[in-house]
């Protein structure tokens, strides 16, 4: 154990882009736990795109993270000591420990992980909130049906992957864009995609749409926003849904964004474009986590991770996030197991 | 009764704001019915901003009226000779015959008006398509909740006039923007609006809403699309709902239009964008036009009318339409009853 806890702090907000010198690397004491508290010693952290929307000034769904604080984020690790009630020194736990390699928790926001189900890092990923936005996102927001034609796009990042495969799950045809051809050799032989394009090749998305969607498209689960969204609303069936998760084309402009005016194409197909957040489904991750485990290990749902070592490489995989640097689940490891 | 039936054809596609020379009145027989078939004299014709995109070249969710052909649209008038087992001459009917002053029928999209309950024109406005829009894009796609606040732009017009009178009917508070400080007037004094804006006047419309919706946004009925949708979307309160009527905006654009990217808001608040098309809801019409008599009788539900006399100046009320000419529903009267 290290004598002192190391944390990336946030130096200065980006402007544009996130760059390494927006983050440092600083040293402090390990925290004791006080009454109703427990430390916990981080085994892997997750860096994710909607962490951009945290370090901007603007408020979104989130106080935005202070100058000099410890970046947030969801962490799994092991309780080392504990003055809490519910959690013993041994537990594995997911939380939102931050960037750095001690952090205390009171339990809120935490629970505890089956490490017998799957690996640790899976609580970061396919078990984890990217597995539950693919999961709530899709079933309760784009609800589709068998037979139904759902298109993803960031299709190898941790939460499209997984989109992807519980549409085929469900008896849908799916349909992914990733940014490398190796991405897209991965959706198609290994995830069971029905079609992948490599978005970077492609300069007419509609007609690309309309080749590997022929009949159209039921639900688009949205990770990207921009130019290849603005070509999904005009290859929309009737009654088609968008399931608005996140925007990564726009997290790093400076100004806000123009594009075609895409709300006539609501009208045209009667169709619906929702936003969520996985947040708001933290009481029904169990239920989730179940039929997910269950795919798992029926081998029906395939992971993919990334793996950075060190905590003080941290921001350097978060900044690889917006370069599309990963496939599947992004994460930083602190302990080797 | 005239000897020959006077009809409006399309003579050629504007573009970007229809002009007068778009339409040609021409003269042809009186048809005759066919077995199956019956007659009908209009009374009223209704003119409509949805008709913009009918006669543009571009597909959208039903064919483009053809050069030639005669404009498409809502009648309401008298069967005169009847050759069909449900409908006798007298009955009066609420049907799609065109700008013409006879049209055939062989039943299809027509229903018979209860001409007791309200006047004959009632059944193209708040009795009608208008008067069903709004009521099903409010309640079905919007559903307000009592205490809510419903924003909805267009509200002097057809739909939107009914719309806020519906959200106070079902406890909202009711909020609208028109064009004119005559229009902001009727509106709060005679409708019952809660309050009301000239959006020609206002420069900052996100300031604006703020003003007059202090809270936030939970349903905005969206008639207009454009730079005040802009401005909504980021006043919208968390699981709010845009109810995607009408964006008569961009209905005149010649290119398509841009705007700032709006998907991220519905992220941010959870919120929905929803389209709809009235004619989805015929089956129910009934269960509407129930409602909606009930509030015309009691006095809660009021409603305006623009009527511009003669066949031949249907083009001119029709191009009115985007000049905001008309204050509640724009019909064209063929027969002084």
């Amino acid at each position: 154990m290290a004598a002192k806890n190391r944390q990336i702090v946030l130096a200065s907000r980006p402007q544009g882009a996130p760059q390494e010198a927006n983050f440092r690397l600083v040293e402090s004491e390990i925290p004791q736990p006080a009454e109703g508290q427990f430390l916990v010693k981080t085994h892997y952290l997750s860096v994710d795109p909607y962490m951009r929307g945290r370090i901007s000034e603007a408020k979104s769904y989130a106080d935005p993270v202070g100058i000099g604080d410890v970046m947030v984020g969801g962490t799994v690790g092991t309780v080392i000591e504990s003055r809490h009630a519910k959690y013993q020194a041994g537990d594995v736990v997911v939380g939102n420990g931050g960037w750095q390699e001690f952090s205390l928790s009171n339990g809120e926001g935490v629970y505890r992980f089956d490490a017998s189900m799957a690996p640790m890092s899976t609580a970061l990923g396919v078990l984890g909130m990217p597995g539950m936005t693919a999961y709530f996102g899709l079933l309760d927001i784009g609800r589709p049906q068998p037979g139904e034609t759902v298109f993803v796009s960031g299709a190898a990042g941790a939460v499209g992957s997984v989109v992807g495969q519980i549409a085929k799950i469900h008896g849908c045809r799916a349909v992914g864009s990733a940014g490398s051809q190796d991405k897209v050799d991965h959706l198609v032989n290994d995830l069971g995609f029905d079609a992948a394009f490599n978005y970077k090749n492609v300069k007419d998305y509609a007609a690309k749409l309309q080749e590997v969607c022929p009949g159209g498209i039921d639900v688009y689960f949205d990770n990207v926003g921009g130019p290849l969204t603005d070509a999904v609303f005009t290859q929309l069936k009737l009654r088609g849904r968008v399931v608005v998760c996140g925007q990564i084309d726009q997290y790093n402009a400076e100004k806000p964004p123009q594009g075609p005016r895409l709300l006539w194409h609501l009208i045209v197909k009667r169709a619906r474009a929702e936003g969520f957040l996985v947040f708001d489904y933290f009481s029904r991750f169990p239920e989730a986590m179940c039929d997910m485990a269950g795919w798992l290990q029926e081998g029906k749902l395939q992971y993919r991770e990334t793996i950075t070592d060190g905590l003080e490489n941290a921001p350097r995989a978060f900044i690889g996030l917006f370069q599309g640097e990963n496939l599947g689940k992004q994460l930083v490891r602190i302990v080797k197991e």
